[in-house]
């Protein structure tokens, strides 16, 4: 049987969600979406990233944004920092945590931001350094640590070992990404059962893609294992329910919807939640993947009988 | 964890999926569609429905269909049959099964057959006597068996009296259905303990519909707890990725990866199935649901990276 413990919705669609997203969402828009999330009950909102704007344009108005929310009592804002000039640009803001990347892949670190692993891990380091030292909290992302599209399976000593720089690196929270939603749910609960008795404290989130409609899946695999914080994005942005290969995190607002109906807390208001998933879409301009954004939450009249 | 008893797939695609499919499927595509599934190591395949062609144009082809198709040793292939005259229609072909269906919600059953869920059970019985008398095989749908969009919640009394109600016809599996896709995926595994507990030698098939994404995940609830049986439909058949509730059924390819990357085997060659799944989606000429028909297989290199 299932267990009954809350569990924490890490809301990523401001930044993994719009990342993909090839129209510009305007900045006063996602400074909208971003407050809306937080009235809706989430705690925890990936909010931007100083990844340069040559690179993600998307992202260009990172400091207007980050100025312009108004920043809700007891909610952790995070933003993506790929590196020691944007760690310096993040800590001119008040962002509260500054969220760290590397591939469990070689290949795919090397893909991604043309660095080897361990040249990463020493590049992240002095920015958490700096981080640490200015007080904020910090978040690391392992980037396809159930698979990669080039290497195929990772190891899962990689993936501890990797957690266990993070924590000493002074990192407080790792999320294991699906990133290519490769995994699936034998993996995902052999994998948490074994990486939670070897993270000693550090917290462990699940970031659950869902390129192959296994978002949700993988998702309870993990909880039943033990995971207990979950990344997803506001009405799957990101994803296109009709491009090839382009489905990404699992909608907040499914995954809450189930974890609800099992009677599971997530102190999220679903209906402000998926008013807020409908104003992106809205922006957007075209269909978003998630599901309740089209069926409603099952106790409405299901239009579809 | 996670057991490894290989499953059954119920195919349910030709039937139920171009039940909702706004344009007319060729009937030689039908054919061909159906070969195609067969071919592709599916055992059991729910090919097409006696109901009325003034009900559902789709199948007024349901006769050259049956007598088109290449029957292949060892697959059971299977029709809806709603009521006597269609029960006469399909005796006079060779189909191996007849499957019938009444709904555990009696507002649900009326507004579909007009009938009180007691008229519907005396009108099944007298169409599961002709049908066991000429030697069919009988399965019967419990539709709404998880929740009903009028009533809500249905109860597990309601369910378990009609497998007995089935069982006492001669109904030798019954599939419970999430028909408007409220269930979730304790209540799935609630149930199924109980039912499974309460259904002796009936054996138990999960038809869950994806409305709100939780088609795999209730899937494997289910599986957690013993079921075995599962239907699907190719592609997706049935549901569009886009259109208000018009979600349904799980796509046959998607639960199959699932269930061979976990190491469950399902005896399907998944690219064979791909291909017909494929091939449906070019007759339909629109984006189907299924998420492998747009990633591919985790071992294929995926697009996005």
């Amino acid at each position: 049987m299932f267990p009954k413990d809350p569990i924490t919705v890490v809301e990523v669609g401001p930044r993994d969600g719009l990342q993909y997203e090839s129209m510009f969402f305007p900045t006063e828009k996602k400074i909208e979406l971003i407050n809306r999330l937080a009235d809706s009950g989430l705690t925890r909102l990936e909010t931007t990233s100083f990844v340069h704007p040559k690179i993600i344009p998307q992202f260009k108005d990172v400091i207007e944004v980050l100025d312009g929310i108004d920043k809700r009592p007891g909610v952790i804002y995070s933003a993506l920092v790929p590196n020691i000039k944007g760690c310096q640009r993040a800590l001119e803001t008040d962002i509260d945590e500054l969220a760290l990347f590397v591939s469990a892949s070689e290949t795919h670190n090397r893909k991604n931001v043309n660095m080897s692993v361990a040249e990463s891990l020493e590049a992240l380091a002095e920015v958490a350094a700096m981080g640490l030292k200015a007080g904020k909290r910090l978040r690391g992302y392992i980037v396809t640590a159930f698979g990669c599209p080039y290497e195929g399976r990772v190891s899962m000593d990689r993936v501890i070992s990797l957690i266990d720089a993070y924590r000493r690196m002074g990192v407080t929270e790792v999320s294991m990404g699906d990133t290519t939603g490769m995994a699936n749910p034998r993996q995902v609960m052999e994998t948490a059962h074994e990486v939670l008795g070897a993270a000693g404290d550090t917290y462990l989130a699940g970031h659950f893609h869902n390129s192959r409609g296994t978002g949700l899946v993988n998702i309870l695999a993990a909880y039943q294992a033990g995971i207990r914080i979950f990344d997803s994005s506001a009405g799957g942005i990101g994803g296109c329910p009709t491009a090839i290969g382009a489905m990404g995190n699992v909608a907040t607002e499914d995954l809450v919807n189930m974890m609800e109906e099992m009677g599971i807390a997530t102190g999220v208001d679903q209906d402000k939640l998926i008013a807020a998933a409908c104003f992106a879409q809205e922006v957007i301009g075209s269909d978003l993947p998630g599901y309740i954004l089209k069926s409603g939450r099952p106790d409405w009249h299901s239009l579809r009988i």
